[in-house]
C-alpha cells in the first residue's frame, strides 16, 4: 500500500481523567501514548483484529518500534478528546501509522505523531505479520 | 442519606487496553482505582457535578482517603468490563461508595472496593462539600 | 509465623517525580500501590527472592488479593519519601504486609495499607507459596 | 552552546517493576518516557535544579514538545537498566536532550531518544528559560 493509498483516518474518543494528568494541571505527556494505542486498538478491531486472540492463535503480537510525536497544546481534566490512526504504508512486517489527538469538535491539534510497528514471533524477534492481518489492513478502502 | 437510603449502582464501561496489563498476562491491580476512579467521575458528570469546573470555581477537590480492594478474578487484554458505583452514605464532607468491576454479561465480580471520598479546600484541607454538590447528591433518586 | 513475631519493616527510598502525580498538583492516590509494590519487591529481593526468576522457574507468582488503604497526607513533585513493608503473617498460601509511606526524615505517615499478597500457579490459581521462598520468609530475623 | 560542545551523558539507575511491564512480558513502551524523564530530572537536580522549588518561584516549568523514540531490544521484569540524559543543544527557550536506556553492565541500547523539552510560563505559553538555570546549563563542564 504505497503512501497515496493511505486511508481514512479512524477517530476514537478518550476522556481526560485524573489518572492522565500530572502536577502541571495537564495531562502528562507519556499518556498520549495510551491515547494513540487505544486508537490503534480500536481501528485494528473495527477491521476484525483482535490482539489477545491473534496473540494466542499466532504466539506474536505487534510492537512500537518507532514513535515520533510533537506536543501543541496541552489538555486539561475533563477534555474530551479525538484520537485518530490512520495507516500510512503498510510493509510486510511493519505498519506506519500517522496519529492525532484533537480537542474534540475542534480543529486544534494537541498531539501529532507518527509510529512504527513491528510484528514479533513468540521469541519478541521481527517477523512477518500474519497474512490474515495483512489482508484486513489491505481490503480497508 | 442513611445507608438504607443506598443509591441505585451507576455502571460505567471499560474496556482493558495494553496499558492497563502487567507482565503477569493479567491488568496489574492498582489500575482497578483508575478504573473505579473513571466510573465515579461519570457518574458525577451524570449527576452534573464537573470536577474541572467545580475546581476552577471552588478551588477545592474531591481526594480519596480509604480505599479497600478485594481482588476477585483476573482480567485480560481485550476484556470488556462493567464497573459500577454506588453512593452508599453521603455526609456533610465524604462520601461512602461501593464500586465492583465485571466482565460484561457476566456476574463474575473481578474486583469490588468501598471508596471513602472526601472533600479538600483550596489548601488540601479537609472541608464541607460545596452545597451545590451535595444537593445533587441527595437528589438522586 | 503468628503476628507477635512480626518482622521488622524493611525501608525503601522513593523519589517523587512528574508521573506520580496529578493535576491536584499531589500524587496520584493509586500510584501508591506502585510505591508499595516496589518495597516489597525489594524486600523480597533482600531475601533472596527473585520473582521473575522465580516465575520462570516454578511458573508461579504473588498476585495481590487484597489492600487496605488510608490516605492521610499528600506528598508532592520532588518530595522524598522512605516506603516500609513489614511481613505480619506468613501463611502456606497467602501473606499480609503492613505497609507505611512517609516523608523522608519526618514521622509524619502519608498513606498507610495493609496488603493479602496470594501465590497463584501457571493458571493463575491459588496455590502454596514455594518451599524455598517460604523458608527465606520464615528465616527473615 | 553548540552541539560540539554538547556535555557528558548524565546515568540514573532504574529498576524494572511489576508496574513498568505489559502483557506482552516486556516494559511497555510508554514507560521509557518515564524513565527517560526521572534521569533528566536527576540531572537537573545535579545541577542544583529543583523544579517543584523552580514553579514555586517563577510559576514556569519544563515540558516536552518533541519527542523521538527508536524501540531496539525490550527488558523484562526485575532488569536494572542504565538511563542516561545528555544535553545537545541548550537554547534561550529550548534544549534538545539525547537519552538512552541501556541493560546494566551491558553496551546493548534498548531504547534511544531525542527529546525537545521547552519552557512556558504560568499560562503554559512558551518562555525563556530563567538565568538561574540557564546559568546552571551552561556551566555543565
Amino acid at each position: 500500500m504505497p503512501e497515496s493509498q493511505a486511508t481514512a483516518a479512524f477517530i476514537w474518543p478518550v476522556r481526560v481523567y485524573w489518572e492522565d494528568t500530572d502536577a502541571g494541571g495537564i495531562v502528562f505527556y507519556a499518556n498520549y501514548l495510551k491515547f494513540f494505542e487505544r486508537a490503534r486498538t480500536e481501528w485494528l478491531r473495527a477491521l476484525g483484529v483482535e490482539q489477545q486472540a491473534l496473540r494466542q492463535s499466532t504466539g506474536g503480537m505487534f510492537v512500537v518500534s518507532q514513535a515520533t510525536l510533537r506536543y501543541l497544546r496541552p489538555a486539561r481534566l475533563d477534555d474530551e478528546l479525538q484520537v485518530s490512526a490512520q495507516l500510512i504504508h503498510c510493509g510486510r512486517s511493519s505498519l506506519h501509522i500517522a496519529q492525532q489527538a484533537r480537542l474534540k469538535d475542534c480543529d486544534t491539534i494537541l498531539c501529532e505523531a507518527t509510529m512504527r510497528i513491528g510484528w514479533v514471533d513468540q521469541r519478541l524477534k521481527p517477523a512477518r505479520i500474519p497474512d490474515s492481518v495483512l489482508q484486513r489492513l489491505q481490503a480497508r478502502p
